[in-house]
């Protein structure tokens, strides 16, 4: 067995490691490793392995003498590089000890700085930076950062011991400790330290080296850093390395500094050297923001020399690591060191415009353009948002779900009525209400936003102001309504009063807020056409070539905006919201009240004409691309009035006794609606609506077709739970297409497929195969009855549920792979197994999620549908989904 | 390859088959067969084999030569052996031509009697008969049978020509048509023969013969045939056989005669000799009741010979087939001939008594006296009925579902509280309702019977009533009830009008019919016994030893009566039952309008004794045997008064604002409550009502422990969909546990389990495994949930689906093994694979019924549970699982 490497130097020249060493050296330790070896100046160091650390662990703590020697060796190096020794009484070495695992664990582990410091060395430091206050401070600092860390001294009691130099001095600010109230602080802090470790502060700075190495080691292990890695999935990991690098200091006196800066602009993309610095002084005092921070302009004229070093190795790093770097950079007396680079944190339009520009640049290919920006940055351009620099000065009132991206401003209406009337006057509101049902659609349309008080991620606000584009918040608990007048905590909200919500984070303000405004540009849709690239190639075991992204559009217009995102056709156009014109909705109640299948007939029969002009507009607006068209699902009493007055209203209209309509409609009421006589159990038990709706979709098709429009209907039927009920409406709806095609005298292409939303379909996708000739995952309903929760009720546990862990995620937002999914995948498999060819896809609000369009193409599925304003995003996650699975 | 033989002739000591040649010869063939070997005295004949049948078909409906030549051969023997001929004319052989397959169809297939019959034979027969109006009718209802059996000719044209020759004559009764009449009608006939023909009646016998079994071969495969065997599953027959056989005749004089014997009484089981018969008629004679039979004691006395002759073969028959005869015979000429045996239909108790008797006689063992019972004929013997003999003159007025069975009669009252009432009174009554809810709970109890207008099998009335044995039918569509008053269809119903229901039928009689009590006898209990002693020692691969019957029961006199019926324990406590009494009611309500979890704590620990001391009878009452309890369930807003007369009543009582009563009651209301905030979400957003619980569960548990008692309490947790919930759960509820057994001083073994109900439990049942002591399958929710169905609810398509067999059954009554059945094999296997001794049961509804018990045995569950009143039924449905999958 050759010797083992557990300790490996970094710069001067004579650097070990490199970036591809991650897994042993950490991320840290490889970048700093890579730095060296790109000629990028850094303060040099060692990198004791991540091996080390499990040796550690497996060892009962204790190292191997091979680790001591090979630390001692390292550090004679850096020594010997620096012309410092550790704990020299004339120029002391100091370095920082720092962790780093292969995974980005910030801020979980432990750092100790300015380690090397003692009685002696404090003096050989004064000498060298003539600056005795900066000393002492940095010693009282390391004494302090080691008791706690590295000997769980309590962080109180130093606290305390500081504030009681100040109060005897009668000082408030820090800034004015002068030498001699830090000198008694280090005294204090001394006793402090022995009174809880029972020794001396070592004054040994091998000791104090060894102790800080411990403590890095043994943070790896801490609650914190345990429940990180298990919250973040990171698995398999050695356990952390440690990173010993000599200090520098921008607080060395006049020509010494420290900043930030960014290879591009992290705002919005563009291209230019942006940062920020300040001139004696520490990094933390950058970001604090007590002293005001210099552009780097300033640095070109101040110093132009540093100014075109620091240039030359941002524009080296940047080629290097192909990506915007987020570079920290300190100069000691002059000199100019690198102390961190990294992938730098942007906005969504500035990953766009970066990701776009660097493949222009050639300085990344399209693929790795894709994978650079996530589909939550990419939602940022298309919704209004509230500045995010304004952002931080303002205090959200109250937090709801985020139902509907997008941020909203606008006064205060109770009613969509209300909503409506407040429009006409030209004013812009913001429609809140308990929960919103089909009636409240015409306010809802018309609403720049939406709050609701209650109901969840797919209550009906939800899934309307998403089709719509709206933003919305639902479910906020702190809201309380009562008439026109509600309250958030403590705070009253009256009917015209300005609020704003972000649907995006689900907060509520009680103000009126600036939004910025979205925008759809050339370079997003360059973006996205590479995207679709990937995608629309995708080459699967399971599937056909190919992963689309289809839209949910009940409406022409929705159909055309969700086309101009990118649309592939539509997955799902629900004909029942078509019912709520005010023309049709009438229609549509007569056939409900009707007291025999002729009298629903005749009011079918009025409806027909109407329901296929709305589809004529659709078919017209999708010409070319197909159009999966569901027929009626909600449960009749849906669409029948409730109140008292509005029962009596229409039995006037209607010419029939009130008593007789409300006995009709209580005979409508159910339990549980959502489980009771809808989708397909309607169309079985009324053939005649079902009947329509296909003369309607059919002939809407015929007459297009006719003029030249390449139609592609896929007739879908839902609810479907046994291969009966799919069987007999089939039949029913083709001897309908064949009586229309008789009558029209054309043919077209045309499927007969059904939703797959209930578990029994899942269970029993084989019988069910034979009969159609595509699934259409409604996994909204799926998730509502494999999990037993109601969406408009979940309400009252499910965000407790999530909060508090015992749902690891909404799963109304990201599909349950574990559960749901299972019974998907069954679906898939089961149907395939009877049908290689069955037509695959998913139209539930989860067609618009990242994860769960991953699953879905995983899975097999051929499209994904998403509403309108989720296509966009929909196309980036399917693009990276394929990639991610190559 | 030899010589195949198509046709087995039987009779005369010359017989060919036997009785398990029921494959090729079908069952009457078989059974002819094997009464001509035991010597019993039949018309002689020859049955041709099913394979025959098949040969048919596969051959375009052509007989192969061998076959035409067999059945000459036999045909021959049989004229030999009678020493009459096909169409003698002095003395003709008449024969019989019958369907047969080898499994029971009855009236699926068709027949011809009297063949053979022609011009001539017709005076040959009058020789030998000296009957000339028998011999002339006989032949108009050959020519009638051949016309419309073998040649398609329209029954009607047939029964025109025939009504046309009495109203010429102004003749009403048959009876009155003298030998011309039947003379002009076989003339008649033989013209409408001929004009839909466009052939003659044929003369030639041999013509006759192979036309009428064409005619028997083609019925196989009628649309009636086809049907029936779906339905009956009746799968991979050949086809049928055709049986060919002397025609003898009971009225051919004064010394003739027919009847229809059962070796025990049908009605009682009693063992003597049963039976009916009449000189000088035909079959139908008897079965008609046009002229009354004589019972066989008469036989005894007018004709000893003969009657010991039948004693005889009565004896042998039910010795040979060790089972209750049902015996045809027929007397021609002083001769006596058995033309038919079979097991005799019987009513439930004859059932258990003769199986009972059987085995104590030592014809049969236990085993088989376990498999001649059916469920049904159990059920029978526990509920009160309608004498089945007084049921023929009755005509229900409607019907709904057999929602808990046996019959009631009482005075209808329309709300539960005037039944309180008026049974208060002394009177006996049957409470009818649109449908039922806890408040109605009162006066359920002390209703003879209730009677819906909606909900299904598995409705709140439905449970309820099986659960306290009080019979019910529910969802009877026909009923319409406003206010104090109903009808059905066009009968008025009022309060006080007496009504009779079924509930094991689901019929609905207006008027007041007396009942037949069940009686719990020693017969049945010996006979139950041998079915536990099958079921408690039944070894399966994949589950423990035995498989047991425990009870669904949540009081202590309940759980009393089940152990009476032989329940193994409590598969199913439902603590919430215990809270509509009413003081414990008022302290639940005090919980559940508590604003704060101390006010909540406060209400749940005046609760908490009462609870204990419910679980204390419990456990008293099933001391030694295992108690599953279930942690509350159903949602707070079903204890909640919900009118506002109520609300006010109860604000008043409770002092608070009737307004802020009312708000928080309706904070409870739920859009869909079946898939809202209930089941262990409670148990995990107020942790403080599982917790009381838990402690008054243990605390009972103890101190009955304390006085001797064997107590094994299993804590059951429903709703779980995630482990995690029942991870928390299982957690804090030993927490509990611990705290008990520290201050009880006492230590009993106890379980934690859950309830499988939700899909996601059974696709996730190998991660909640590890957390749970046992499984017990909640089949009522798991099927509203697996098919998107709501109980409450489905009643609007539910029965349709069931009618029109979208549905082959209604799911909510017997186990849908092609869908929840999956799931259930899932959740099974899944448990097992973690947990290989996983405690399994059943405590849906679906526990008490046969079909679903064996279901639950196949997948090696441990027990089923039902209500009390199920138990004996599924003792024995238990014990038949096992024989059957032995």
């Amino acid at each position: 067995m050759s010797k083992e490497k557990f300790v490996y130097f970094f710069g001067g020249g004579k650097t070990d490691g490199k970036a591809d060493m991650r897994e042993i050296l950490g991320g840290k330790g490889a970048n700093l490793a890579e730095m060296a070896n790109m000629g990028i100046p850094g303060p040099p160091g060692f990198t004791i392995t991540t091996n080390v650390c499990k040796i550690y662990y497996d060892n009962n703590k204790k190292y191997p003498d091979e680790v001591r020697e090979q630390v001692k060796e390292q550090l004679e190096k850096l020594e010997q590089l620096q012309g410092k020794k550790l704990g020299d009484p004339s120029d002391p070495l100091l370095v920082s000890i720092r962790s780093g695992a292969a995974d980005s664990m910030p801020g979980m582990m432990d750092t100790v700085l300015n380690l090397g410091l003692n009685d002696e060395a404090v003096e050989g430091l004064i000498k060298k930076t003539r600056n005795e206050r900066f000393v002492w401070d940095a010693y009282r600092r390391f004494i302090q950062m080691f008791g706690d860390v590295a000997m769980g001294v309590h962080k109180e009691d130093f606290d305390k011991a500081f504030e009681s130099v100040k109060k005897a001095r009668g000082i408030k600010d820090d800034a004015d400790m002068n030498v001699e109230d830090f000198k008694k602080v280090v005294k204090l802090f001394k006793e402090v330290y022995k009174k809880q470790v029972k020794k001396d502060f070592p004054q040994d700075p091998m000791v104090q080296l060894w102790a800080a190495i411990d403590a890095v080691f043994n943070s790896w292990n801490n609650d914190r850093a345990i429940k990180y890695r298990a919250l973040n999935n990171i698995k398999g990991l050695l356990g952390t390395a440690v990173n010993v690098q000599a200090m520098v200091f921008g607080n060395y006196g006049e020509t010494s500094g420290t900043g930030v800066c960014f290879s591009r602009d992290p705002s919005t993309g563009e291209n230019y050297f942006y940062g920020e610095y300040l001139m004696n002084a520490q990094g933390e005092d950058v970001v604090a923001g007590i002293r005001t921070p210099q552009t780097l302009k300033f640095l070109e004229k101040q110093n132009p020399k540093i100014y075109a070093e620091l240039v030359s190795y941002r524009d080296k790093l940047e080629k290097h690591f192909k990506n915007m770097q987020d570079i920290e950079f300190t100069i000691e007396q002059g000199i100019l060191y690198i102390l961190q680079t990294r992938n730098a944190k942007r906005t969504g339009p500035a990953a766009v415009r970066c990701a776009v520009e660097m493949v222009e640049e050639g300085l990344i290919d399209k693929e790795t353009a894709i994978k650079r920006v996530t589909p939550e940055q990419l939602d940022q351009l298309l919704h209004p948002m509230i500045d995010p620099k304004l952002r931080k000065t303002l205090k959200p009132a109250a937090k709801g779900l985020n139902a509907s991206p997008g941020a909203a401003c606008g006064q205060v209406v109770f009613t969509a009525d209300e909503a409506e009337k407040w429009v006409k006057d030209g004013k812009k509101v913001l429609l809140v209400r308990r929960e919103t049902s089909p009636n409240d659609i015409g306010g809802m349309a018309v609403a720049q936003g939406i709050l609701t008080s209650t109901g969840g991620m797919t209550s009906h606000a939800a899934v309307v102001a998403r089709g719509m584009g709206t933003p919305c918040v639902a479910g906020c608990k702190d809201l309380v309504i009562s008439g026109k007048a509600a309250t958030i905590k403590d705070k009253k909200i009256k009917e015209g009063d300005f609020i704003t919500i972000d649907g995006s984070t689900g907060e509520v303000f009680i103000s009126k807020i600036e939004l910025a405004k979205p925008k759809f540009d050339s370079r997003l849709t360059k973006f996205l056409s590479w995207a679709d690239e990937i995608s629309h190639n995708a080459v699967r075991k399971n599937a056909p070539k190919g992963f689309l992204v289809r839209t949910n559009a009940d409406q022409p217009n929705d159909a055309k905006a969700a086309r101009e995102f990118g649309a592939q056709g539509i997955g799902l156009c629900r004909t029942e919201h078509m019912f709520f014109d005010a023309g049709k909705l009438e229609l549509f109640q007569e056939m409900i009240i009707a007291n025999d299948i002729d009298a629903r007939k005749a009011a079918l029969k009025k409806l027909l004409p109407l329901q296929q002009k709305d589809f004529e507009g659709i078919f017209k607006s999708m010409d070319g691309l197909p159009v999966t068209i569901r027929l009626l699902d909600p449960p009749l009493h849906e669409f029948v009035p409730q109140s008292p007055e509005d029962i009596k209203a229409f039995a006037k209209k209607a010419g029939i006794a009130p008593d007789k309509l409300k006995a009709k409609i209580d005979s409508l009421h159910e339990l549980n609606p959502m489980l009771g006589h809808r989708g397909c159990r309607l169309g079985i038990t009324y053939p005649e609506i079902y009947d329509m709706q296909v003369e309607a979709i059919m002939k809407a098709a015929c007459s297009q077709a006719k003029k030249k429009v390449k139609v592609c209907p896929e007739i879908m039927i839902p609810l479907i739970g046994t291969y009966q009920e799919l069987k007999i409406l089939k039949e029913n709806a083709e001897k309908v297409v064949e009586a229309v095609f008789k009558t029209t005298k054309t043919e077209i292409p045309y499927l007969i497929g059904t939703m797959i939303e209930i578990p029994r379909a899942c269970i029993t996708a084989d019988e069910i195969a034979p009969h159609a000739d595509f699934y259409s995952f409604g996994t909204n309903d799926l998730t509502q009855m494999t999990f037993g929760y109601s969406r408009d009720d979940a309400g009252t546990f499910l965000p407790f549920y999530v909060e508090t862990e015992v749902l690891e995620k909404d799963p109304f937002q990201a599909i349950d792979q574990t559960g749901v999914g299972v019974l998907m995948k069954m679906a898939v498999d089961k149907g395939k197994q009877i049908k290689p060819n069955l037509k695959l896809g998913i139209c539930g609000e989860h067609g618009g999620e990242a994860s769960s369009i991953e699953f879905c193409y995983r899975i097999g599925l051929d499209y994904v549908s998403c509403s309108p304003y989720r296509v966009p995003l929909a196309r980036l996650a399917a693009a990276q989904a394929v990639l991610k699975n190559r």
